[in-house]
Order: C-alpha cells, then structure tokens, then sequence
C-alpha cells in the first residue's frame, strides 16, 4: 500500500492488546460527529464510539455525558458461512492507515479463517466534512483460494452503552429491501437522534436480500456468490440527525439519504477532499528534518480539526475532543487556553463558535456563582450542555473502588474564570472583532469581573486582598491560598474588563448604555473592581525575583525529582494524594504558565530564577498532559533548545505512543492544541499583539525548516523558517 | 374467565402507570430463577427482569448485584403488519391473572389496533417447579374482524441491562429454523449463561419462518395467515443452564431442549402442576371470613416459594427475593430472621440450604472481622455471591443527586453475626438436625462468638463490656452505644456458643476434637466467652420494667406521632436524617423485636410497659417493612387483637396495595415472611421449644377460622382453629 508518510498514520500489524489505543488514534470526525476506529466486524473489549457535539445525557454521579450514538459501524462479513473476525483465524497480511489529508480510514488484510478459507479484505472509511451528517464505510472482499457464499450484515445497533451504561431510548425503526431507519432518544435530556441507513451491493453474481427488523437492531442482510478471485463490495452508507440541529431529524435523515446516490462514495468523496484541501491550507505546519514530529503535529492538528464545531455555536470541545470516554465530553479550561489559539489564529470563526458557547451558557456560571454566594458569573470548571457546573464530588478511588475520593475541582479551582475572558482577549487581538467583544464579550467580562471582586476576601491586618482555599492550574496542591496564578489572573481579569468597558464606551455609547441598562452595571462597581484589583495580594519575592507557588509553598518537602528518574508512574501515585500535596512537587508549573501568559508581569532575571526553581520540581513525565507543549514554549524563550525539544516531543507523543498509557480514554486534546502553540509561539518565535505580530524562530539543530501558517486581523500569513525569510502573505 | 378467588391475583384493568407495581406482584419463579411479570411485547419503562440466584457481577459503588439475564420474554406479534403493543391503540377487554396455586400467569385482552383491526390475545406463561431450568410462554392470536397475516417474532434479547448497567457479554449464538441459542458470560464475574429456545406455532394454516442472526439478538420469526375468528398460538419455550450449575452449559441447554417435545407445554404443566400441590400441602394457610387477609397470606408464601433456592446451597434470598432490581440481590438478616422461619417450619430442607449458604460464607465473614480487626466472623450487612461485606459505603442522596449519603450500616450494624447462630438454634429446635450442628452449626457458633468476644469493650470504671458505635435493627439511630437489642444478643451468642459446644463435646466427642484442632479452639477462649457474657451491660430499668434502646435514648427530643397522622412520607423525610436521629421516633422498634426473639428476658409487666413505649414512637405506616408482622404478633402476646390486625394487614397490604409506594423494586421479603410468622406465632399462638410446641389463638373476631402447617421433627402437623381442636397429625 503506497502512501505519504509523512501524511499518514500507519499500523503495521494487528496487535490486539493495543486495539483500544488504535482506536483512539483512527479516530475519524468532522466537527459535527467523531467515530473511533473501532472494528466494523468487532472486537471483544473494543470500545466502539460514536459521539455528538452536544448530545449529553444524564448519569450517576458524574452528572451528564456525551452519549455514544446508536453504531453505525457494525457490518458483520460471514465467508462461506465462517464469521470474520479478527478475534479468531490467523491475520497473514494487515495494514491501517489514516490519511491525515482525506481522513479517510483504510485498512487491507489478509486473513485466513479457522476452517482455512483465505480471504482479502479491504475496508475504508470517512466523516464527509463537506456534508456533516453524512458517514460512509465500504467493505470489499475477495476469497482467494475458494469459491462460497459471502454475506453481509449492515445493522444499525441502538443497543450501544458508555462503558455498560446505557442513554438512548428506542423510539421507532423502519426496515425496507436496501434500507433501515432507527429513532431514539436519550433518555433523561430527550434528544431524538434519527439515523436512516443504505446497504447498496456491487458483485458479479446476483445479490439476495434480506431485511431483518430485529427490534432495536434492525439489519440489512446481502448475499452474492464469489469465485475465488472475484470480489464483491458492500457500502454502507449512514445519515445522522438530531433534534439539536433538525426539528424533524428523521425526515431529514430520509430526505437527505434520498439525495445521495447508490453507491455515494464518490458522490461523498471529492467534496470532502476539496473541504479537507481548504481546512490545511488554513493551517498546515511543514517540519523538514524531522519526520516524527511532521507526522505527530499533522496527526494532532487533525484530531483538532475533526472535533471542531464549525456550524454550532452551542457546544464547546471536550478534554478527549469526541475521540473517547475520558472525561465523559466535558470541557475543561482545556478548550479556552490550549486547544482555542490555534482555531484563534488558524480559523477564527470555529473560535468565535467555541466562544460563544461560553457566552450562551452564562447562565449556569451564574447559577453556580449565587450558589455559591458570588457575583456575576464563576464558570464551571466542567462544563456539559447547560454551562452548569458538572465535575462530579466524588469519584471511586483508583485502587480501592470501595473508597470514594473527594473531587474540589469544581469547588475551588477558580481560574477558568478568568480564562475565557484572557482567550476572548486573545482572539480580539488576533481578529479585530470589535462587534463580537461588543455583543458577547463585554458581558462575559463583566459578569466574571464580579465574580472575582465578590470572590475575593479582604484581609485587613494584612490591607490586602487575597483568595483563600483555591486550587491553581496545578492540581497536586488542594485547599492552598493565594495561589500566585489565580491571584494574578483575578486582577488580570478586573482590570481588563475596566479597560474593555472604557473602549465600549468610546466605540459605541448606544451599547454601552444599553448594556449598563440590561445588567445593572454601576459607576460605583466599576470603583470597588478598580480598587480591589489593585489591592490583590500577589507574592513576588524582590531578592530572590521567585514568585511563591502559593503562600507557604516554600515550606514544603522538597524532593530531588531527578534522583528518582526514571519512573513509569506520576509523583502523585507514589507519594499519595496527601503525600504530593505537602511536597513541593508539580504536576504543572503554575508560575511558569504565568510567565507564558502574561509575559509583562516577569523580567528576564525573574523568568529565568522561576523556571528553573519550577522546572527541576515539575512531573513531566507523568504529570499533567498540559504541561510539556508550554514548558517547551518557555524553554525557547529562554534559548534551551534542547530541553524545549524533549519537552515538545514529550507532547508529541502522548497520543501516538500512549506514553501516558491512557491514550485508549480519547485524545488529550490540550496536548493536540499545545503542540500548534509550541511550534508557532515556542520554535517559531511569534508573538501577537493588538498592534501587529513579530517572528523570532528557536528552532531545534536538526530542523531544516518549519512553516506554519497563522490569520492576523483577515490576512493570512505564512511564516517559513529559516530560509526562506520571516514570512510571506498567503495568496487568498 | 372463572377463578377461584382465594387464590388468584387479578388485575382487572391496565393501568399503565402502575405496570411497574404490577411486574412486581406477577413474578413468577421456581427457586432456579424469578421472571418479572413484564408484558411480552414490552412496554416504555417496564423493568422486564430474569434473576438467576448467585448470578452476580459487578458494579460501580454498591459492589455487585445480580445480573439481569438476556430477555426470554421477548416475543413481538405482528396483527397484519401492526405490531401489537399495549402502548397504542385500544384496549377493549383485560384481565391478567396470577394462579397461585400453580404459578401460571395468563392475560387475556382484546385489542383494538389503531388502524382499526380487533385481536383477541391470551398469553401464559410458567416457570417450571418440577423442572427449573424450563421456562416456557406461549401465546394466542384470534383476529375479530380481519383476515390477516400473523406474524410472531420470539428473539432471545442478550442487551439488557440493570437500570441502564449492562452486565453481560456475548460468547456466541447459533440460529436454527425453529430453535436459538444465545451464550453469554457476565463481564466481571465470568459466570456463563447458555439459553437455548424454540419457537413453535401451531396455526390452521402453513407457517414461513426465518431466522434473524442479529449479534445477540437472535430472533425465530414465524408467519401465518389466518381468518377473521381463526386463531394461531405460538409457544415460546426456553431452557436455562449456568456455569454454577453446569460445566457445559450450552451442551446441557441444547441437550435439555431436545427432550422436551414441541410443543412442551403440556409435557412441562402436569409434573409443575403436581410439584405445586406437594408445596401447598406443605404450608397453605387457611383463613376464613377475611377474604383479603386469605389471598394476601397466599401470595406471601407463594412469592418466598418462587425464590426458596430447593437445589442450591451456595446462594440465599435476597431482601426482594429474585423480584425487582431493590437491594440487588442482596441478602440481609431478612432472610434468617424473617423470612427463615416459614421454610424451617413447612420446608427445613429450604431452610437448611440457606443456612448452609452462611456456612459456605464464612470466609468472606472471617475477611470483614479480620480489616476490622476483630476475631472470628463477622457477617456482612448486605451478602451476595461470596459472603463479603458488600453494603455501599457510599449512596447517592434521594433529593439531590449530587450529593453523596455514608451508609454505616456495612460498618457498624453488628446484630446480623447474632441473627445467623439464633436461627440456626431456631432450625435445630424444629428439626433436631444434630449432624447439621454439628457439622455446620458449630462452627459458625464459634466463630461469631469469637468475633463477639473481641469486639466487646471493656469499661473499668463502670466494670461491665459494652459495644459502643453500633446501629441496632431501628435504623434511624446511627453510631449509638449500647444498644440494647444488640448487647442481649451478644451475650446470648456468647452463651449459647458455650451451651452447644458442651452439648457436642457429649453427642460427638470426635467430631468435637476434630473442630477444636481445625478452629485451635482452647478452653481459656470459652472460659473468655463466658467471662464477657457475664458482664455485658443490659440496659434494664427495675424500677419502670423499661429496657433504654441504647444509652441516651430516653434523653432525645420526644415527639408526639400521633398527632402527625395521617401522614404520607417516613418520619425521617418528615425530620431528615440527622433529625430523626436525635429524636426517639424509631424506624422499628429494638426492644420490642428483643421480647419477640428472646421472650425470657421479659416479665409480663415488663413486656407491656416496653411495649406501650416504643409502640408510641414507632414510625409503623412509613418506617421499616420489617416492623409491622413482629408488631402484629407483639400485640397478640398482649390480648391487643385489634392492634394486632391493624399491625398484620399493613404488612399484607405492602406489596398487592404498595402502601409504600416502592413495591415496583420488587417483593418486600421480610414483609412476607413475617405475614407468616404474624400467622403462626401471633394469631395462632404456637410456640416451639426444644421440648415440643403449644398453641394459644389470638384470632381477629371476625375470622372464622385459622389453619395454618408446620413441621416439627419431622412430623408434620395441621392447626385447625378453632373449631376443629388444636391440631391434627397430618396424614403423609
């Protein structure tokens, strides 16, 4: 099988033990849905998966996840009367690949049956991203050394559950010769999910059919006669709505299978290929000198790609993007400060979809904050369908599930709060949106100005403002105060939206008024942002330039982190929970995030002494997934190439090489967006400001050149180091 | 359609609403397993369960549960190509009938289609007690004013699941023109269970079947046109085996199957219906002039039947039987002390097993003493397949469900390793079953006493042991020290131990060394045992007569519940948790239960101040199902008949009325038990004793006459009241 290697996702053999993890990887999507690679024939203990942007459900504990979709895969192959399946026989040829360019998922092999027919198989698979809601998989199969019956079985399965619990509601089927329809609904949120299917045939001999209406499982049953060498091909073609974007999704599931022709492969494919040719010239990134990190960055851009809403303003994109279980489809400041730069930079509109699903659900922030006896709005640490807070309280412990653990989580870790207005600050640089800051942003900014000004607590002795019993960014150190990071990003917060409101008002009094008029916005707390803003603790050390972690941090037990390398689990397992907290050990650096945040609050000699007192205490290895891509941005500004290259690689690596073993829950989406920031704003050396944008490049010895490509106030630039000069403007 | 209305539960209309409650009173069952009476076709929202006793595996927070097992009932009709559902159209006649005497469910309707087509239908349905691995349905359709195509699709349906929880995993199944095998294994418990049906239709004219092959969906269809007032009846016949009961399941299903003729209806109904006569000739409760009190004692004892393991020494009764997803399957100290006493006196072989399944147990008994860090065996609050401690420590909170509730009583409601030594004595009073005490019996006597022994505390100032941080049987009071029902219990283990040892050391002086070697049983730790009893502090007031629940009870805030009634919710919704614990309301009553189990303990004066007492401050209508039977008998004990038969019918009304409102979860175990015990030992008056036994009525005035059997060393008796003289030999 020829293809682009550096274009490509390969696998090479078919191991079975690595099968959860394959499917992570094969994950295939467009924006609208997101389908694992998982088998179509099965695998037992495969976690088949096919998620909806939006499409939550209710569950103990943990409150609410994506529900996985009714299996549109499922296309059982019977040889001559034998079940393929790669579970039992003898694999004598296998390849996978995903093309990275297409995302079309094709896999080849040869397989020899336990009765010893051999057979060829060939199966192919995409998420049309020009038409959303169409997904197509083709089988083609030849017997090579007998001549038999060959069967197909194309069902639509609604008996699908989240790991053994199930969401979705039988609501009706309809089965026809070469046709089958499934309704059902989730069962607690009641969204209605219409899935209209097409089994369409291609062989030399006549094709029997059959329809079986099984209930929830209605199938669609082709049989031809092969002779050895001759091939047949079944396509199965599946069309997906859903009550969030169709008020009659199962006429519109007809309709729109109607449209397609039989087979629809190819009416399907060239505009998908066309769709997938204009999203990389948005944003591909060309490594030479390096092919792993070429192939890791593409892989993690297209994982990227693939779970962004491009037509849905209403849904955010989840830690595991739609690729897995991990985190049941929740989002985390993940979305806003790793993955959100590059949509920012790259297409902006899928950012400003990803930002609004913040601003629709301001109400659940401010039904979080009054709950918690705040102002305004205090986001949800994770966020679902509504915007209400839904980090579950407790979960079982890791190692003893009769034990449950305490989550604070959604407690305390306050930052995100201040988060979403720093990435609507950002994206207003990168595009100049002045309309939307006007009519979204403003109102975030000042809700969550409120609720920094109510969350903070007055400490008199001391004549400052401070926060008490938060969590920061690292999550190693529970129930701490004044974490250096929140503290920081509080005043960040209520001193930008001051500046906001004045431009507001300057820009376009009518909304100004309108918008003072519509939240009851006062002079007076405008005054007490402004003064408490100014009057935030924040715990910089003159002497030594060290900002302490959080007050007390330096107390701690310090560890020799590097006397204990190498290890194969994170600091936290073995120290304990309790144990981590009362060490100085990280699992990400809060003060060196700060640094890459708000550069302006660091001078050389400062940056410098805190990065290396937080870098030597920090758990790259098997600490947070978010950490490395910074810590590789940060190496570079401070000309340490090399470890900005290991760290880099670190996060290149978590997906395709599972280094983190837990690659099978979904794709660490934080790590996928902070790899396009290490290259842009570590090895590249670009900096964005409101005012215009600068290049400064860091590249790793081996690389021969790096291109990428950004979007700055409706132009598009392509910056290519080293030779071929800072940029060029892209021809639109 | 005729019945006998004594016994015969009739459900006279549908009531859609109430399809939960009713699944629960039309389960049937054999002792191998227990079916729900969910409808065939299936209905939104119906909870359609089959339970095999120890068919456990597990699940997140509450530990394990049974499984529920792939559906048998499943069989869709197709009325001219409408399929048949209770969910639409009209139904225009209904009765659905449960014959107690014989276990045959039967519904009979005719429905209305809404295209305008009139079907009469009548469904049966048996679960065979002479052969408990055959269950069989079948199914009747004569159309009313139509000529049409029927068609019935009987599939074996492995996707359920428990509340949304999937438990099973497919192995593999096999298709045949009129016969289906569907093998399958629970995910982490790997039990395997192979189900092997036939479908056979007998029709006035030709049937076309097909075979569906749908993954673990297996579907046998049948098709058969019939006249207006022509009927055709298909027979659905499915025959269980397990891996706990069988070590080729699926060749003993398939081989079971074959010998049974098709149809096997009749062969399956004479030796069911026989088996059924020799059951109620071993326990039927006669009860004249009280109709309602009749039929409710009969669908008592007939609901433990379903669930009484006959054949199965290794699995209990769980708190609701094999009936509803309540409790999980577990086992409480419903069974032994509730439930127990039926089976000792009608059926000790029943009795005996499930005793034997505490022996079995003991392991995961002596497990739970030893993480506690006591000697011996402490039994589990809530026991499943291995006898380990499997009550959730952890539940979510009824009214927000975000909030975690600990349950204590996996920790410290200790009573239940008294409960088992008790009926055992009990079991060996009405049998003399010496070799069973001595073969099983003893040992667990030591071991509780072992496990007493070390958990009482010493008190040096006040000279006296004590068990501090308890619950006792009334569950509204949490870590209280000193409770009053669980310190007589202690001693009277202690002692009893020490008695029965003595009594085997003279019966078996071999088997005696023999347990003292294999247990390193000493004298000095009998010489503790009788030392501890000796100084256990009971809490008995001379001057009053009156026993203090536990220390401090008397002190707590005193409320006046007669002037709350009627009421419609538990005192603790009514006081929440923590306020009901601080006041002496009681879920039900520790002392009252004490004079039930251990009379000696009481003078009759203090008996009624006791019981005037707690009778006052006991939640009776919302409190424990456990209370109201003991309550019942109590009050006979006193000559207060009225009270008596107020206290009895709330407990016969539990499950047929669900005065509690939770009777869709499934029997109330206890409840029924103790309807039997509240026959026997409250209006009947008998009491048994080593020696032999008595009879002293209390019938309610208006009952004409009470009979009611019971074995006692192996002879068995009919009492007859009161007409016909205290009791008859009955002829065997």
């Amino acid at each position: 099988m020829t293809f682009d290697p550096l274009w490509t996702i390969v696998e090479e053999r078919f191991q079975r033990d690595h099968q959860n993890h394959a499917e992570t990887i094969f994950t295939i999507g467009n924006g609208y849905l997101g389908t694992r690679g998982a088998l179509e024939e099965g695998l037992p203990g495969d976690r088949r998966t096919t998620f909806l942007h939006g499409v939550f459900d209710d569950i103990p504990v943990s409150f609410t996840e994506l529900a996985n979709a009714p299996d549109w895969l499922e296309l059982y192959i019977l040889l001559d009367g034998e079940r393929f399946s790669l579970a039992a026989g003898e694999v004598l040829d296998y390849t996978r690949q995903l093309d990275l360019r297409s995302g079309l998922l094709t896999r080849k092999l040869i397989w020899k049956s336990p009765q010893g027919r051999t057979t060829r198989l060939e199966f192919n698979r995409f998420a049309s991203l020009a038409d959303p809601h169409a997904v197509v998989l083709r089988a083609s199969v030849t017997p090579m050394d007998y001549a038999g019956l060959v069967e197909f079985r194309a069902g639509l399965n609604g008996e699908t559950d989240n790991e053994n619990f199930k969401h979705w509601q039988w609501l009706n089927q309809t089965t026809a010769s070469d046709r089958l329809t499934l309704n059902s609904r989730t069962r607690a949120s009641q969204v209605e999910l219409a899935q209209a299917a097409r089994l369409t045939i291609l062989a030399p001999a006549d094709v029997q059919r059959e329809s079986w209406d099984v209930h929830n499982h209605p199938t669609l049953v082709g049989r031809t006669q092969l002779q050895a060498g001759q091939s047949a091909t079944a396509e199965k073609l599946v069309i997906f709505y859903t009550s969030r974007d169709n008020r009659e999704p199962l006429t519109a599931a007809n309709t729109h299978l109607d449209q397609l022709p039989a087979p629809a492969w190819d009416a399907l494919w060239e505009p998908n290929r066309s769709a997938w040719d204009k999203e990389w010239q948005t944003c591909d990134v060309i490594i030479e000198g390096d092919d792993e990190a070429q192939i890791a960055v593409r892989f993690s851009l297209f994982q990227l790609l693939v779970a962004a809403p491009r037509k849905d303003e209403h849904v955010s994109i989840g830690a595991k993007t739609l690729s897995g279980f991990g985190y049941r489809g929740h989002a985390f400041w993940d979305t806003e400060v790793f993955m959100l730069p590059f949509f920012t930079y790259t297409q902006p509109e899928i950012a400003r979809n990803l930002l609004s699903y913040r601003f629709h659900n301001l109400e659940g922030a401010r039904k979080k904050a009054r709950g918690n006896g705040f102002n305004g709005a205090q986001f949800p640490w994770e966020s679902a369908a509504t915007g209400e807070e839904v980090t579950p309280s407790w979960v079982p412990h890791f190692a003893d599930r009769s034990k449950m653990v305490r989550i604070w989580t959604g407690d305390i870790e306050i930052h995100i709060s201040a988060m979403i207005p720093f990435a609507l600050c950002q994206y207003w640089a990168a595009t100049g949106d002045d309309a939307f800051m006007i009519d979204r942003g403003a109102e975030i900014f000042i809700e969550t100005a409120r609720f920094w000004s109510s969350r903070a607590e007055w400490n008199k002795q001391a004549g400052r403002y401070e926060f008490r019993d938060v969590i920061g960014p690292d999550e190693y150190h529970e129930h701490v105060d004044n974490n250096a990071f929140t503290n920081a990003f509080a005043r960040w917060t209520l001193q930008s939206a001051i500046r906001l409101l004045d431009w507001v008002e300057k820009k376009d009094s009518a909304a100004y008024a309108a918008l003072k008029s519509r939240l009851d916005l006062k002079p007076a707390e405008l005054r007490q942002w402004s003064q408490v803003a100014e009057l935030i603790y924040f715990p910089y050390d003159k002497e030594t330039g060290l900002i302490e972690q959080f007050e007390g941090y330096f107390a701690r037990r310090d560890i020799d982190l590097a006397a204990l390398e190498p290890r194969t689990e994170s600091m936290q397992v073995i120290l304990g929970i309790e144990g981590a907290n009362l060490a100085q050990i990280l699992k990400q650096p809060d003060v060196v995030m700060l640094a890459y945040m708000l550069p302006a609050l660091f001078d050389e000699r400062s940056l410098r002494a805190n990065y290396d007192y937080y870098t030597a205490r920090t758990d790259h290895t098997y600490g947070s997934s978010l950490g490395p891509s910074i810590q590789a941005i940060m190496s570079c500004k401070l000309g340490l190439q090399e470890d900005a290259y290991e760290h880099f690689m670190r996060a290149a690596r978590a997906d395709l090489r599972d280094v983190r073993g837990n690659a099978g829950d979904g794709i660490h989406g934080a790590s996928a967006g902070g790899i396009w920031q290490a290259l842009a704003f570590g090895f590249g050396g670009l900096t964005v400001t409101t005012d215009g944008w600068t290049v400064k490049p860091h590249l790793p010895k081996h690389w021969k050149r790096l291109v990428f490509r950004f979007t700055w106030r409706g132009k598009s630039y392509v910056i290519d180091l080293p030779e071929k000069g800072p940029f060029r403007l892209e021809e639109a």
